[in-house]
């Protein structure tokens, strides 16, 4: 894939474009960002992600001040010289490029980076594993950082061990996967856990919540525990590179299965939404 | 400062050297750290650092493979270009350069970064200052990553609030300031946190502990709490780049001040191993 990368205004390739060694994502993980998918050049739900995105920002104190129409211009941009077919477009600002000191530096740009790359979604008929670890991140899980560690850590050890994805707990408390979202079905149900500091506000999970409370699926938004999602009816891991997919196995023990209906259902419904905004059958 | 950064082999200015775009850094901060004093172009402690940088690659499994001789040969050219004066040498070790995906990637090269900067220390006399607040960083303390936003943050709000450093606490249970280790003094004995996957292993704090442990001075590795740390008759804030300084005020409230005879000897007593080290007097 050739011209797939942004910095700052220049367009080039991922694999050859560099970034200045001052900017603080080297060496603090000083940057947010948001990824978002991208089908035959149309991003979907692009408004949500950069909601999120400009949510983060705040959060993070990055005064990035590019306003929503000319990041758009500079995305279509990008996009029009990317690869047809799924791809997915990552978005980074950092809080600019400064000498080291841990606090902000005073009258710094944040730097705009971006790409695009191959997305291949998994079959949704895809059957997911998990496996279960604590959950070692910070205290600033509602924010999508760079500091990304420890999800690194835990996908690289549920891959390791042959599974799909991490199923992350905070003592008994079921979090997240390492990169995607845990819902689960119970008695017809869908619950999903609190939005707090423990959790990414993921868009997939927002989606799916809209879709349930137009179509007449109940939801509930709780903590639940390691223990509810081994005996929930059905296990959904959601992402913005998977779309919804089902859970079969935690720790090599087979589980959910019992409400395929209602899981089905939401799959559906987001495969329809899907296709409503971009035109895209998968 | 001219010449005072290096890129795997590469040397230049830092304001003008570049990274590549798909180093691990910048979108996973999938990369760990150590600095180091330099005295007139004389690393102080350079192997107990160079330690830690070592450890921190094994925890991280990151397979940097250069070893000990060859980096200090690359150091020894850096700090020969650099300023003479009281410097920082900065060492970073990422995973590589890779299409964004969170499983470490296959057959790759670690990229080393360095650079050296200009680090004014404290007067040894300086009156520190703490703001208390809720440690929200992640379980692998123990690591010397560049995961540091909750660091960069803890290090704003302190400065911001007119304070020298953050005293971070999970609960009650004190851990570390922003960027040092703290240290109480109760009833002449010197007591240091456990080092635990809470707390990163300080190497000014090991000093500290070899130079009490020659010198007479008692010391203890236990829990303690922040009411300790307000009744205790000392407490010191340590780190490479300000060495030993003594704590005045937490929250706006006098704290220490009622052994300070102890508390000048280990600052002596640092100060001097520096000079034995390096021959440059403090």
């Amino acid at each position: 894939m050739k011209n797939n990368a942004y910095f700052n205004g220049t367009f080039g390739d991922f694999d050859t474009m560099t970034v200045p060694m001052s900017e603080r994502s080297i060496y603090f993980g000083d940057a947010v960002y948001d990824a978002i998918l991208v089908l035959d050049r149309k991003p979907f739900t692009l408004d949500m992600h950069l909601d999120r995105l400009y949510r983060s920002c705040e959060l993070t104190s990055i005064s990035f001040n590019m306003d929503r129409e000319a990041l758009k211009t500079e995305i279509d941009k990008l996009l029009s010289m990317a690869d047809m077919g799924t791809t997915m477009l990552y978005i980074q600002v950092s809080r600019g490029n400064a000498p080291r000191k841990h606090e902000f530096p005073e009258s710094v740009k944040p730097n705009l980076l971006m790409f695009v790359k191959s997305c291949p979604l998994p079959a949704k008929d895809k059957r997911a594993s998990l496996l279960s670890m604590e959950d070692m991140r910070f205290k600033y899980c509602n924010i999508k950082t760079v500091n990304l560690l420890p999800n690194v850590f835990a996908a690289q050890k549920a891959t390791e061990e042959g599974y799909t994805e991490a199923l992350m707990h905070r003592g008994e408390r079921v979090t997240e996967a390492a990169h995607s979202s845990i819902l689960i079905i119970k008695n017809g149900k869908v619950i999903m856990p609190p939005l707090d500091e423990l959790i990414l506000p993921g868009i997939t999970r927002a989606i799916i919540k809209e879709l349930c409370d137009k179509n007449g699926i109940l939801t509930e938004q709780r903590v639940f525990t390691v223990n509810e999602v081994l005996d929930a009816d059905e296990i959904l891991l959601c992402s913005t590179t998977k779309n919804v997919i089902l859970v079969y196995d935690i720790d090599g023990k087979a589980v959910g299965g019992k409400d395929r209906a209602t899981a089905n259902k939401i799959q559906e419904l987001f495969l329809k939404k899907i296709y409503d905004e971009t035109g895209v059958i998968l």
